[in-house]
């Protein structure tokens, strides 16, 4: 006997068809005795018809108007999934975000989850019924309704379970689980029964994108057991995302191997060593609301130093043209750039204690003559950006490197 | 300057096109110093995409579940066109029958309105913004949606200008008016300039869906002036539904001619007259919930009666074999049933003090040859029943008889 919140995400319930397989799940789950709080997002597909019915009105519509628009969405998956309990002899109740007061604060279409009065579902669950809330949306302090951006559903489902103090949260989505790598890239590549939320927020942040990263920050901040489970397989344990390190466990110093596509490489050479030169650059390029991640700038010699940094792909060549508007200004020799370029990052927690990670990731990397462009590191991830033919290879060899080929440990 | 609730139905709101159409017509009054709350319905087909959604998974949808999922449809189309009048720099702010707590009773999908707090939208026009609210929906106590039938958007106008002490409601249709008939059966038929409530309530329910019968009553109830106009005509004033008979005015003594085809009667001839009878035959018919409409019992001779009564023509052969089964119980002769007649109805408060309506109601249908099959009345309308093929016959003649075929008083 637990409470266990669930959230279903939009494929999983894209049709009705869909929605009647969840309500078969949450049944099943409820027969187990067990108290069932189910989140859910808008069928997929619908928020992005909605957002075009604003976007025919206004080319940049109202933040507040649109909230109202778009929370629909999920109103309508509730109202469903509850009937779809009912009809198979489950008592079920929804509630959109406002009637179990998901407050949150005012900034629309982005908005942060303050607080959830948890009563009146605990009322429902004491007199055995499935507690549906929509996803996604809150209700602010006038009374306005708010959305919580992008994968927001995520983000409820774990404030639900830290108001209502639930044993387990558990994200269904169209994967079983957080992966060692890609399967795609490496067939190899093997489920994790466990990853630390410190690696888990490393691995969405570089592309592994099974669930929003702020909703991992919340779990971990409230301390919430979250799990990863596949919508579309009757078993599997999916993957348990835990506080801290297992002691007990035997547990790989990398975690897994994340990369990302999504990155173009700008080195400006020659520069003038001097205070200054990298807001010089780089202010530029924040003013026109271009993302920067990796940044390096190398030891100068002579009076001069290069200084590289990446930008998405789609950015690159206002990018360049930026750039080019103030080389001379900022007396740079040259600009080098390239879009044809990837960034590979191995992500643990176990690196913390052991020294040579770095090392041997280059090292395998050498050895298959595979050129780094720029290094970045943090705490429990190393990444290295490398010429995108490579991509693949780099990612099998450095999956093997590290031991994670190993047969499945479901 | 003068407070105006308008409400635009479905059809007026089809579109994003047809939003924009809206949004520049209510800032053209607005423009004109007047404060305005707008009342919207769903864009026409999106009710009844999501009552198909939920039969696809209950055939008898869960009525609190039915309510959150429709309830959808309006709050789509208050956002949409709240982004509309701020794209033509006219302040405008949405609001959900929750948000201004439109508070009805528990009744889902037919619930009652009981009140509206209106002190949020008084600020709102104080402040200068044009108020949207969403029709056809509100709250119960239990902070639970309920919407309020099919129609139901003109009642949350009428319920708005009523709880705001509107000056006027405006009632945006496909039609520019109330007409005398159905110009459609007789080309001379002419918009009224006015009509009273209980000659509009009469015709409402004898089948000129302009208004739902609810909101004229309610209209009536707290005085409310009402005035139904065309949401695609630029001009023209309408009618308006007056509480008593204007003295100033020339007024016919029936103000229109209404029919209706759905109709089908059934005659269950030679029963014993004795007391009982009635509820017999019609105890059966409703308790299969179909709807009877005219009812007559013939004075008998012999300790036999004829008994008469119509029905909705869809229900006519079920209505038929439930009689067959308890013909021989009641002891009836025999049964007699025709589903090829039709309605007509002669609609007027002047009829109270002019006596004569009636007949010459019959000897008009006479001098044609029309026989009547049957007869019903109130205080002020005449009802007759008559072959299907007369019909347009019928309607053309007493239009001209009672003197309607006058030049347009617009």
């Amino acid at each position: 006997m637990a409470l266990i919140v669930q959230k279903y995400g939009g494929t999983s319930v894209g049709t009705t068809e869909r929605i009647k397989n969840v309500a078969r799940r949450v049944a099943k789950w409820k027969g187990q005795g067990h108290d069932v709080v189910v989140v859910v997002s808008a069928m997929s597909g619908e928020t992005n018809r909605l957002i075009a019915l604003a976007q025919d009105i206004q080319e940049y519509p109202d933040p507040r108007e649109l909230d109202v628009v778009i929370s629909t969405g999920e109103q309508v998956t509730i109202g469903l999934l509850a009937m779809a309990l009912k009809e198979i002899g489950v008592p079920a109740i929804s509630y959109c975000g406002w009637q179990v007061s998901i407050t949150t604060d005012t900034a629309h279409t982005k908005a942060r989850i303050g607080s959830i009065d948890e009563e009146r579902m605990r009322g429902d669950l004491n007199e055995g019924r499935v507690v549906i809330v929509a996803g996604f949306q809150g209700v602010d302090e006038n009374g306005d309704i708010t959305t919580l951006g992008r994968g927001g559903s995520d983000t409820s489902a774990v404030a639900l379970a830290a108001a209502l103090k639930a044993d387990e949260c558990q994200i269904y989505t169209d994967v079983d689980g957080v992966y060692t790598t890609d399967p795609r890239v490496v067939p190899e590549a093997r489920r994790l029964k466990t990853i630390t939320f410190e690696e888990m927020i490393e691995m969405a942040s570089l592309g592994s994108k099974v669930l929003q990263i702020r909703s991992v920050e919340f779990a971990g901040k409230y301390q919430v057991r979250l799990r990863v489970l596949s919508s579309f397989e009757e078993e599997g344990e999916g993957t348990l995302i835990t506080f801290e390190e297992d002691e007990n466990m035997e547990k790989a110093v990398v975690a897994g191997i994340a990369f990302d596509r999504n990155e173009a490489r700008i080195n400006v050479k020659g520069v003038p060593d001097k205070p200054g030169i990298a807001y010089q650059i780089l202010g530029p390029v924040a003013d026109a609301n271009i993302e920067v991640d990796m940044i390096i700038q190398n030891f100068g010699e002579n009076g001069a130093t290069d200084f590289s940094f990446t930008v998405p792909r789609g950015e690159f060549q206002r990018t360049l043209t930026i750039l080019r508007d103030v080389q001379t200004h900022i007396g740079a020799a040259k600009i080098d750039a390239d879009d044809r370029v990837v960034k590979v990052s191995i992500v643990g927690v176990g690196m913390r204690s052991h020294c040579g990670v770095a090392s041997t990731m280059f090292r395998t990397l050498a050895e298959e003559g595979i050129n780094i462009q720029m290094i970045s590191t943090s705490e429990i991830k190393v990444s290295v950006l490398i010429d995108e033919k490579y991509l693949e290879l780099a990612v099998r060899v450095l999956h093997k490197a590290f031991g994670l080929d190993a047969v499945s440990v479901a």
